[in-house]
């Protein structure tokens, strides 16, 4: 049985309503208009197309963004599978809120809000005025090689809170948001969870992170295996990865045991997103295992996603894979925090100019009218 | 013997000086400094530390941008190597002017300049007011199935609007210049040179452009084996592609023979760039083409290039290999016009907003006082 926070959840997921097949098909004709040879547009006018199923509309605009960033610890470090100490998650999470991390910097050269939330950062801090916005489930999750991360309720309490943060964008008037995290160890919780979900090889899902030693990245995936062990989650491992092996297990039952608040609360930003029409950018990593959480939860979720940048960490392709998104940037980055939807952003913008701005072959045909009359002309 | 015109085209050329080793090595140093694990911003400090070396500086701002459009016609289209006719190159340029085309529609969304210059357009046309910058070398090149495409002179002559194009950029304050074109028949034009340049097989270097169907591909491709031969420049198909065959190659001859007056401007362009130490960003397959003959006359000429998109087009990606480009965005595109220049013109500023306004390890460790204070105060 379902507790009462559980139904809260369902009955929204219950709300979201995939792409508006009508206006995608419209938006489709009006591609092949534009004075340009078929195709030759590629994934932007493919973007213009998935975002006119979105909201409906052809043409679209995109004025105030924002990145919601998901700040939480991970009890999982301290089996030493971070190269970085746990009290780097509150500082960033300051430094955010700054404008002096990576994201951030870029966040605000490109005039894009900034919302970081703290959803379970285990370090206290004087709360009050420093910008970090409270929404903390626990201090830190429990350690996943021992014990499950975190409680069904509060897995799903965290779920609720990032579809509360996308109403409210929503709310705000904000067209498009981006899926940034800060957490330190998060990288192995989203490894875990990947092989979780999709049945994947430990090998094949986990990478270096901020950068581990030999030994340590070893040390890495063997607590990643020990605990798909523990949790019973190992048990799909030996099967090849499959929408229909993975669609058998339970996302908020994977994000409790071996997840993040983090994890959590993102995937309940998808989630919001879909429910509120909004396009969500994909960061890295982190950010691309909560949007497959959310499609495990709801397929037409991934209506609403848009892929940013290949990051560098192992997994990222395969849930890109799962997920069937074909990423825009190749830059070899592998910061998370959110640092890759700046730049996506400026993609969906061009995508949506060229909708606005670009000459039909009809608008462009005025010119051969013009360029008739002059042959005319020279011919006298 | 060199012509007159040639003499001051190499002059110049010797102006040219590589990129600044000191500005650099400051700026990978900086970059190190940066509050984020190392090479977790990839290709953006990337860019970074290679601007630096162009401008000197460690710290860069991209104010004012301009794509350079070279618009030219070809002969070799009487052969039917293209699905659009010819009088679209000057539709398409008067429409660029007017910001109707996928280019010149971001161009604008995005607030930068645009230089459309008519360096070998067919069509006759009301040259007055047309927002179309007059450098015609002769109306159209000779069909590189037959003759030369231009004389040697012709080529040189070219060039040096690509140069004189570049000074006035630099002299009008442009911080940073798109390399961008206009001319039906130029994919045909930009793999012949591409083969002849690399000694790589017609095959690997020729693809549809525009669209073409099955019969006129394998005719394009026939035409660019014949005209190799006629020329002599099929002489290196044999071998494999390397460095070393085709630094023998005269690219100036090359590009007289079997290139194009628009791919003989942006090579100019490139040589601008360098001269002026102003960044270059390559569009697609005839920019990229356009790179390389420029490289292959003045190897210093790379470090002033910058990649955007990997186009569509099959020559691309051979000819990023020879200049050891790794491209940013793959987004499916082949409209060429220099389209993928606005959005690396985003990156670009991206990569520079990094360098200007992100914490250094030492400004981010401000928030690890403020914790150990805080820590202090708990413990009361």
């Amino acid at each position: 049985m379902k507790s009462q926070t559980e139904e809260k959840l369902f009955q929204q997921i219950e709300e979201i309503r995939g792409a508006d097949a009508d206006a995608m098909r419209d938006a489709a004709a009006y591609v092949q208009s534009l004075a340009a040879p078929p195709g030759s547009l590629g994934k932007l006018t493919d973007a213009a197309v998935q975002l006119a199923g979105i909201t409906g509309k052809v043409k679209n605009t995109l004025g105030r963004r924002r990145i919601i960033v998901m700040c939480a610890d991970n009890g999982v470090v301290e089996e030493g599978v971070s190269a970085t100490p746990q009290i780097v998650t509150l500082s960033q999470a300051l430094n955010m809120t700054r404008h002096l991390t990576g994201m951030s910097s870029l966040a605000a050269h490109f005039g894009i809000d900034v919302e970081i939330v703290d959803i379970g950062i285990a370090t206290s801090y004087r709360e009050q005025d420093c910008g970090i916005l409270q929404r903390r489930i626990r201090r830190g999750t429990g350690n996943l090689a021992k014990e499950p991360a975190m409680t069904r309720e509060e897995a799903v309490r965290a779920i609720l809170v990032g579809i509360e943060r996308t109403r409210q964008a929503a709310a705000d008037g904000i067209d498009v948001i981006g899926v940034g995290e800060m957490g330190i160890g998060n990288t192995t919780t989203s490894s875990a969870v990947l092989a979780a979900l999709t049945g994947l090889s430990v090998e094949d899902v986990t990478g270096r992170g901020g950068g581990l030693t030999d030994a340590a990245f070893e040390k890495k995936k063997s607590v990643i295996s020990r605990a798909l062990e523990l949790h019973g989650l190992a048990g799909t491992a030996s099967g090849s990865a499959s929408e229909d092996a993975g669609a058998q297990i339970d996302p908020i039952e994977v994000l409790s045991r071996v997840g993040g608040l983090d994890l959590a609360g993102m995937c309940g930003v998808y989630l919001g997103a879909a429910i509120c029409r909004i396009p969500a950018v994909i960061d890295g990593f982190i950010s691309i295992v909560a949007a497959l959480c959310a499609q495990r939860l709801c397929g037409s979720c991934r209506d609403f996603m848009f892929p940013s940048h290949v990051s560098e960490e192992i997994g990222y392709l395969r849930a890109a894979q799962e997920l069937h998104l074909d990423p825009w940037l190749h830059l070899n980055m592998r910061l998370g925090e959110g640092s890759g939807c700046p730049l996506a952003f400026q993609i969906l913008e061009a995508s949506c100019a060229l909708m606005n701005e670009m000459a039909t072959f009809e608008q462009a045909q005025i010119d051969d009218d013009y360029l008739t009359e002059l042959r005319a002309m020279q011919k006298q």
